[in-house]
């Protein structure tokens, strides 16, 4: 990506992550905000699923961040499913997804009920957007790098519509409530990244010394043990609770079953957990995302 | 109440706060681990609001613990909405709610997403519920006694079916998560409860000596402000997020403004604020609901 000529700025993706939705309100109301800290850049602030905003919900009928694989867009036909309609509207207004998008970039807010600060998540490895996170990553406290590589086509997520994306993932925060904290946070991480894209077509960013950061590359999902129900017969272990980014060593606790009993972590080696004990992944069968821990050179 | 005869442990309410859900569950698998802690007493162990839990919601169409008024009980036909009924039905098995009452005791489990820890909440004073109650928070850590005396006709919680209730509030726990601690916390609770409900009816908590016990007196609830239209215009101030229980002194903080500007409390006394940014209470426009503090022999 040579230049950031058109970006996004996105938030209620899911509608009771009510950072992103009250910052793209209070941005709507005053994009000079955004605006001025990247006049050449063609920037839109979009609220991304206003039926789910309005109900207070993660989503109506499908999880809209699930529906942007391309057989979702292309090969699906126009249905009774609110989530999979709008994902084929925005592709529209702002894709299509593949090399001839109108979108450069999109920051898109969700929030995690997990304690994990405010999370980078990089959906590959893309010049600008590992610059300016390692950049922010070395600016902000509590600030972490996720990657989550996944083949562009096939992923599912509302940022893989442009050339470029970051999810900002922000937590801990009960969903459907505010924590002036890290709405706060959130803003000013925005900003910072705005900024950065206007240093990136500038130049600037690009003669900057690289950073350290640490990085947290997506490994496995871990699900709940369960019964021959499907019902979650155990719970995240008291250790756990709360401890994303730390390390998970073999044989570490990790469940503990209703009648008190601890189950192991049986592995080889150790893992980092992220969105350890997230609400909207007990559907999606994940207790927690594991990750590998490498230090790099941003 | 001269003797517990009759009494009923429950949970799910509410179908999203999973820690009386899940204890339901186990309770009703294996209930002798209730029963054999009070023999003496016929105990029911009560899900009660299934097709909320089934959709791992609050409620499906009205608020069940807002549903038990003597109006909404006697006055309403029956009517499409599944909570009314679900009320109704409770009613007639459990009640009827009045003197004529079948139970004597309800003990229902509730979440909470404030940091609240176990928060016993008596509606209204009570000869057992206020002697086991003082037992309890003396013996157990982090856990508070909030008095919120409402007249029993007109209070709509499914407790107040019966002759005396105590409905356990626990957190912080996001809805539809389970917390391993709080968990583990709230059987033993409960346990208690049933154990002091027998030592009552042999007369040996009576001969007990009384226990110093803090009590928050519910005093008034707070909104947030809110523009015209009725959104709110304000987050709850960070010095008081996670802050139940503890002081609020007149010109402290109270709100934090999407603009960064904070907004003041302004009364004349102090208050301590319960259920600080609890998302279920966002609808209910309640921010927080402020106490009266007191130290009192119970």
């Amino acid at each position: 990506m040579d230049k950031i000529k058109t970006m996004i700025i996105s938030g209620g993706t899911h509608g009771n992550e009510l950072t992103g939705v009250q910052l793209i309100k209070k941005w709507t109301t005053n994009p000079e905000l955004c605006k001025k800290r990247a006049s050449d850049i063609n920037l839109d602030i979009v609220l991304v699923n206003p039926s789910a905003v309005a109900v207070v919900r993660r989503y109506v009928d499908h999880d809209l961040n699930r529906s942007f694989a391309d057989y979702m867009l292309n090969g699906a036909p126009r249905s009774l499913c609110v989530e999979w309609n709008r994902a084929q509207e925005l592709n529209q207004m702002y894709g299509p997804k593949g090399d001839s998008t109108k979108t450069d970039l999109i920051i898109d807010i969700h929030n995690t009920e997990s304690n994990m600060g405010v999370c980078l998540i990089l959906s590959e490895k893309n010049a600008f957007t590992m610059r300016a996170s390692a950049e922010i990553a070395n600016e902000f406290s509590d600030v972490h790098i996720y990657l989550q590589p996944e083949k562009r086509t096939t992923s599912p997520y509302f940022g893989t519509i442009a050339r470029a994306d970051i999810c900002v993932e922000v937590g801990p925060q009960s969903h459907g409530t505010l924590r002036a904290s890290l709405f706060e946070k959130t803003e000013q991480v925005v900003y910072r990244y705005l900024e950065l894209a206007s240093e990136w077509n500038a130049g600037l960013l690009q003669q900057k010394a690289k950073k350290k950061v640490t990085v947290f590359t997506q490994h496995k999902d871990i699900d709940y043990p369960r019964d021959r129900n499907g019902n979650i017969s155990a719970m995240i272990h008291p250790n756990l609770q709360n401890a994303d980014y730390a390390e998970l060593k073999p044989q570490d606790p990790l469940f503990r079953t209703f009648d008190g009993k601890d189950i192991l972590f049986e592995n080889d080696y150790s893992v980092w957990p992220l969105f350890i004990n997230e609400a909207a992944y007990y559907e999606k069968k994940i207790a927690m995302s594991t990750t590998l821990k490498s230090v790099e050179e941003w």
